[in-house]
C-alpha cells in the first residue's frame, strides 16, 4: 500500500486532518517564515476551512510544536534504536556510525520538516519550549554517554566529549540546511560517507 | 579607540547610518523573520524615520542583499587569508586548521548576522542571490581546492573531497545555529576544537 506524504511524516498523528494541516504549516513556514504565516494560509494550503484548523490545532503555536515535537521525537528514537540494536552490542563504533547514517539521511529526507523544527525553535511559546529542549538534551546526552564510553574503552580519542557530540549532531543537522533533492547524493548515500567522516573525527581507526 | 558595534561589523560600509540599519535589519529579520519584517519595524530600530531607511536602501530585500554579501564577503576573505598567509606556506594542514579556526570563530562571534544570511537565503531576489551564490561557490571550492591538495600530497585521507569540504563548512556555519554568549566557549577556543576535529575528519595524523 502506498502511503500519502502526510501518513509517512507522521505515521503516529491521526486522524488524515491533522497530518494534511502539519503538512500544510511545514510548508508555509519554510516559505515564509512562522510570524509572515497565518492560520488561514495554512488551513487553506490544506484544503480546510480555518474552522476545521481549530478542530484539530487551538492555535497556530500548537501546530508548530506538534511539529517541532513529532520530529525531535523521530531523531531521539533513531538514536536510541541503534544504541539498543542488539546487532551492535552497544559497541561505540558501530553504534556512532549508525546514529550518523540514519541522523544524516533524516535531516536530508526531511530536509523541509528539519529546517522549520531548527529554525523555527524560538517562535515555540515557552512551555512548549520546556518540552522540545528537554528532548534535544536527551538526544544530545547519548551522543555525549556514547562517546564518553568510546573514549574509556580507548576506541575514540577526543579532547572534549561533549564538543565532539555536537559537533557529530552538528554536521547531521546542517544536512537540512543545504540538502535539495537536486544534490546528487541520495539520503543513505550521504549517511554513509558522513558516518565514515563522523568516526575519523571522533579519533576511531577505520577503513 | 573603541569602536561602535555596526562598525566593527561592517567596517567596509558607510555612512555610519547605513550600518545602523544593517544591524537593525539583523535584529528584526533574526527576531520575527524576513517576510514579518517591515522597512518601518528596521527604521524605528535605528532610531530612524522609513524615509531616512529609503535614502541607503532602496528597498527591505537590499538591505537584506548588503547584509548577506557583506557576511560570505567577509567569509570568503578568511579563508583566502588563510590560503595566502605566507607563515603557512600553503601547506594543506596548517591552512585547513587556520580556516577551520577562524571559519568557526567568526560564526560563534557573528551568530546572529550568520543565522539571518544563512536563514534567509531563499528571500533574496533572483540577482541578488546569484551574486551571493557564487561567493558561497567560491568559498567551497577554495576548501575543495586546499583538500584535494592534501589529498594527492597524502596529508589528507577522505573518499570525496567535495563532501569533505561541505562537511567541514557545514560544521562552521552551524556554530551560529547554536551558539549562544552563555555556550561557555570563547569564540577562539571553540575554533580551536574544531580545527582539530576536522583535521582528524579529514584523516591527517594530528595530536
Amino acid at each position: 500500500m502506498t502511503q500519502s506524504l502526510p501518513a509517512e511524516l507522521w505515521p503516529d498523528v491521526q486522524p488524515d486532518a491533522a497530518r494534511r494541516l502539519m503538512l500544510a504549516g511545514v510548508e508555509s513556514f519554510a516559505r515564509r517564515g512562522y510570524h509572515a504565516t497565518t492560520t488561514r494560509d495554512i488551513a487553506s494550503g490544506a484544503g480546510m476551512s480555518p474552522a476545521a484548523l481549530y478542530v484539530h490545532f487551538p492555535s497556530k503555536a500548537a501546530l508548530l510544536f506538534a511539529i517541532s515535537r513529532s520530529g525531535h521525537e523521530q531523531a531521539l528514537a533513531l538514536v536510541e534504536n541503534a544504541i539498543n540494536d542488539p546487532a551492535l552490542h552497544g559497541e561505540p563504533v558501530p553504534v556512532m556510525r549508525r546514529v550518523t547514517e540514519d541522523f544524516v539521511a533524516w535531516h536530508a529526507r526531511r530536509h523541509t520538516v528539519a529546517r522549520v523544527v531548527q529554525y523555527e525553535l524560538q517562535a515555540l511559546p515557552e512551555q512548549e519550549y520546556a518540552v522540545v529542549a528537554d528532548l534535544r538534551r536527551r538526544i544530545e546526552r547519548a551522543v555525549r554517554d556514547l562517546i564518553e564510553r568510546g573514549l574509556r574503552t580507548g576506541v575514540f580519542r577526543v579532547g572534549d566529549a561533549r564538543t565532539a557530540a555536537r559537533a557529530a549532531l552538528s554536521l547531521g543537522v546542517d544536512v537540512a540546511r543545504w540538502y535539495s533533492e537536486r544534490s546528487g547524493k541520495a539520503p543513505p548515500e550521504l549517511g554513509r560517507e558522513y558516518g565514515e567522516l563522523v568516526l575519523r573525527m571522533l579519533g576511531a581507526e577505520v577503513g
